[in-house]
C-alpha cells in the first residue's frame, strides 16, 4: 500500500527495538518532514557510524579512536576500575559524574544456561589488565541478577589472593520507592545490607 | 562524552517527533547491533526516500509514480470522492479497507490564526478536479476542530449549487468509550446527531 521507499523505511524503523508499526510509520513519515541536510547527515552518520566506531584497545568502551576518552585521559584515577557488563554503563557512570576512576567493559555476563561461559566475555583481557597494573580496587557494577552474581563470583575467585579490594554495588531500596512495591528479594538484601546511621 | 558518530545519530533521532534522550541514546546504540546489511538499507533508504517521493499529479497522496496507487486503480469508485488534509489519512482509511473511492489531500487546513488561509491548503487543486470529474458526493474528511470545521464549511459554500451532496464524517461517542471522560462538545454533537434505532 505505502510507496516503496516509505515502506522500506518503516521496516527499517521496526528493526530498533521499542519500534513497532505504528510508531515505525510515524517515524517514517517525519522523515519527510525534516529539512534535506537533517536527512542527509542522518542517512551519512548511520552508513558510516559502524565502521567509525570500535572497542577501546585497552578497556573495551566504544570510541573512535585507538584509546577511549576514559583510557586517555591522564587524570583519572588509576587505582580504581569498575567493570560492567555492557558500553553503555560507561556513560551511565560519566553522566552521574561522580566517578573518577578507570572502567573494563566485558562482552555481557556469564550464563550457561544461555551457554555463555566465561571464556565468551572477555575474562582475559580483564585479568591480563588487572594483572599489570596497580589497581588496589576492582568494583564489579554488574546487574543484581543470577548472572551478574555469578560473573561477580567467578571473577572474584580468579583475583583471589591478589591482594585487591573486591567490591559491588550495593543493592537494596531504590530511593523514592514504596515500600510495598519493592519485591523480596530486595527487601531481603537490603535488610541483611542495613547499615549502621552515623 | 560520547564518540562524535554516536552523538551524531543520537542528535539525528532526536530530531524525530516523540524520540528525546534517552530514547534517541537507546536507538542510537541498537543500530550498532544491526547487521551491516541492515544498516546500509536503512541508511540507503534515508538519503533516497526525499527524492524518490513526490505527490500524486492528480490527488496528492504520496508515491513514487506520476499517480498514486488510488488513482491508478480503474477498479476504484469515481462517484464518491474523500477529502483529507494529511496523506498520512489516505494511508488510515485503506487499512480499514472499507472505502472504494478516490481521494483528495489537501495541504492543511485553514487556520487564520496561524496565518493559514485557503490559497495555501491548494483548494483550487481539488475545485478545478471536482469541476472535471463527476462526483456524486465529496466527503471531508476533516479532525473535528475548528479549523477542520472552517474548512468544511469554505469547502462546502464554493460548492454550493454544483449539484454535489457533500458529506463530513460523523462525529460523536467513540466506540468502547466509558461515558463520563467524554468531552461535553463531544457530548453535545452526539445528542445532537443522534440517530433512529431501526
Amino acid at each position: 500500500m505505502y510507496p516503496d521507499s516509505i515502506q522500506s523505511l518503516i521496516e527499517s524503523f521496526k528493526c530498533l527495538p521499542g519500534i513497532g508499526e505504528k510508531t515505525a510509520e510515524r517515524l517514517a513519515f517525519a522523515i519527510l518532514d525534516l529539512e534535506d541536510e537533517q536527512i542527509e547527515l542522518f542517512s551519512q552518520t548511520l552508513g558510516e557510524v559502524k565502521n567509525n566506531i570500535h572497542l577501546c584497545s585497552k578497556c573495551n568502551t566504544l570510541t573512535e579512536n585507538d584509546l577511549c576518552f576514559i583510557c586517555s585521559d591522564n587524570s583519572r584515577n588509576d587505582d580504581i576500575l569498575c567493570v560492567v557488563e555492557d558500553t553503555k554503563n560507561v556513560f551511565l557512570f560519566e553522566k552521574l559524574g561522580v566517578f573518577t576512576g578507570k572502567y573494563h567493559v566485558l562482552q555481557g555476563l556469564i550464563s550457561p544456561l544461555d551457554g555463555i561461559n566465561p571464556e565468551d566475555i572477555g575474562l582475559d583481557k580483564l585479568i591480563d589488565r588487572i594483572k599489570n597494573e596497580k589497581f588496589k580496587e576492582i568494583i564489579l557494577a554488574f546487574k543484581p541478577s543470577i548472572e551478574g552474581e555469578t560473573t561477580a563470583l567467578y571473577i572474584n575467585k580468579i583475583l583471589d589472593g591478589m591482594g585487591i579490594t573486591i567490591t559491588r554495588l550495593a543493592s537494596g531500596v531504590p530511593i523514592g520507592a514504596d515500600m510495598e512495591y519493592v519485591d523480596s528479594l530486595t527487601l531481603e538484601r537490603a535488610l541483611n545490607d542495613r547499615k549502621k546511621i552515623e
